[in-house]
């Protein structure tokens, strides 16, 4: 038996970490990081590393100190909050209509330290981000968000968008920096040529659309898109002047499937809590630790080994029939889809090897706001 | 518009509530609470609410003021840390086998306030159990768990069951308190005739096993299994002195279409965030306020609308010819699982009407010691 842990200790070894727990392989991630950062290194495309992905300061720090980047892309204004720190440029890539909202991204923008820009798709979200920023005498940045096939949020290509950037172009509170188009629907698309072809033709659609921005006399310095899974095919498109990349840090099964050159950086550790047949063991890590929207996740260094089910804190995992495995040994799960597994955790444990260099808090984990409620609430 | 909140401030009423947010209206969930107390108040057969669904020391609390219960069940250490403090009998229905979560354990009975009692389906497990009780100097309760069908943890009725009871008898540092076997499978069966027939002949097989054990003169005064689908099922077959409920307490849109008489008394709360197309709008609360793995979200109060797509922030939501959804409206969706839903979430807005009376926090969402790993790096 193992040496029960002192509850409020460090673990120092990938086997005091008790499960389940997000680890990260460091040199792994950091090859990742290195990897992207080289490619983008050439220019003119930029870098605008995505923090949703991994919602971890520590990743952003080795992301911007890789270099090749503009700055941060955000999802949330509070990952925006956990990250606002580390860089003088930050895009939130989502539209943020509320005031309250609106004004917690202009609060961040005060000071002059860091430049923030906001994605908009309609006149009342423009409104209410320009709005917020007079209120509190800054100014925001703005991308007109353009729908290049995702079919979610945006508005479409060419006049429609020209139009919105006219009103965010006379608008007091906001400045209009260019546009966005987010291809999401393209990332996860097997086929690379086929990937390829698409997200040229989103992007030139994007380009396009800028062209047409610029030729009416407005400014448009940021035309900006692509993820992990075209940033080598969009940010190549001529025009394209950054790309919206996350997973690649962390990267995921998924991805992984995808065929792009990242490595598995992280997994799920989990501890064998049940032997009950010749041909299955249980695991305790479920859809509170890792979420199976991407597939069941892929069961790591246990050939023929794989997840059938995953039950709220439980992976129900099929075995060969030579297994020798036993209760309490650790088992390791890539997850399908990293951004909301990572969602999951407080912390991810961060190895060199089997040792233990860091837990790094997810600051940017869940919504700020609702951690602030409880303490004003006094609970 | 609306006047930007302080944010340091408790919002006052559900317009205030930052989104996405978990929200709960008090008087439904009072309802479910009072509704299930009642159904157990006559006996023999008693509740044991169970915490994962909900991980809310106060909604623990209201349950067990309720009456008919016999204690709470929790499905992690965390979850029984807690809430240990609110009962004197607490169930941890699932296999715990390493050193540092058993020491847990045995420390939450250290005092003799509270009964502890924990699941267990090998060996391994027992004597991890044990040994780390002994450490103590404590005694923690057994139940040995039955695969009734599940095909999840648990050894087989019968024979082998008894086994392991004899094995829990005979170890210094616990006490055989009994058997428990969850029906998980039938849980969601929507014919209520079939679930009927299935849970009666699941809930035999571990009463004939109880019964199996009292023969050896071992001792078994606990036979738990249960769920919300099967509650009045299992409830009453003659021999189960328990049923492990929670989800009918807040409900999710998978067990409203099982036919139980519980109202759904939670929702996720959003924002609409664009409206791209007059078909179709998106709000704000995606994958990381709520899960989609028993389905995807209802929306509430929009009727003809339907979410087609959750994506990691993003609900999008197809909406009827006619409908006049503008952007910045709050939309309700109803979940399809509550339990990782609810661990999403760091408080839950609880409800008067459209008052918020209270900020609940979800004090078992997600893993604690996390968050004293965290506190112990000085992160």
């Amino acid at each position: 038996m193992r040496t029960p842990p002192d509850p409020g200790a460090v673990p120092r070894t990938l086997e005091e970490i008790p499960t389940p727990a997000l680890v990260v392989d460091v040199a792994s991630l950091q090859r990742n990081i290195d990897r992207m950062a080289t490619f983008f290194a050439a220019g003119p495309c930029r870098l605008r590393p995505h923090v949703k992905a991994h919602k971890t300061p520590e990743i952003a720090r080795r992301q911007l100190a890789a270099g090749s980047c503009t700055g941060l892309t955000c999802a949330t204004v509070s990952e925006a909050e956990a990250v606002a720190g580390l860089c003088d440029d930050l895009l939130l890539a989502n539209e943020v209509v509320d005031a309250g909202k609106c004004d917690r991204l202009a609060a961040l923008a005060g000071g002059g330290r860091v430049t923030v820009t906001v994605a908009v798709d309609s006149a009342t979200g423009l409104e209410a981000v320009a709005a917020a920023a007079r209120a509190r005498g800054v100014t925001l940045g703005v991308l007109v968000d353009v729908d290049v096939g995702q079919g979610r949020c945006g508005v479409a290509p060419g006049e429609s968008a020209l139009a919105l950037a006219r009103a965010a172009a006379g608008l007091p509170g906001v400045r209009l920096r260019g546009v966005m188009g987010y291809e999401g629907h393209l990332q996860p698309v097997r086929d690379r040529a086929e990937r390829a072809g698409r997200s040229r033709a989103a992007m030139q659609a994007l380009v396009d659309t800028a062209a047409l921005v610029r030729a009416a006399g407005l400014p448009c310095e940021v035309v900006s898109g692509g993820g992990t899974g075209t940033y080598d095919l969009s940010g190549r498109v001529a025009g394209v002047t950054e790309i919206q990349a996350g997973s690649y840090a962390l990267m995921d099964s998924d991805y992984g499937d995808v065929g792009v050159p990242f490595e598995q950086a992280s997994w799920i550790l989990g501890t064998v809590v049940s032997r009950p047949a010749p041909d299955r063991c249980v695991a305790d890590c479920g859809q509170k630790s890792m979420t199976g929207d991407h597939g069941l996740p892929v069961v790591r260094g246990l050939p023929g080994a794989r997840v059938v089910r995953l039950n709220d804190e439980h992976a129900v995992i099929e075995l060969p029939p030579d297994a020798t495995v036993a209760v309490g040994v650790r088992v390791a799960l890539v997850p399908s889809h990293t951004d909301p597994t990572v969602n999951l955790h407080d912390v991810m444990y961060a190895l060199d090897h089997d040792r233990v260099v860091g837990v790094w808090p997810i600051a940017a984990r869940g919504y700020r706001e609702q951690r602030t409620a409880v303490v004003g609430a006094g609970a």
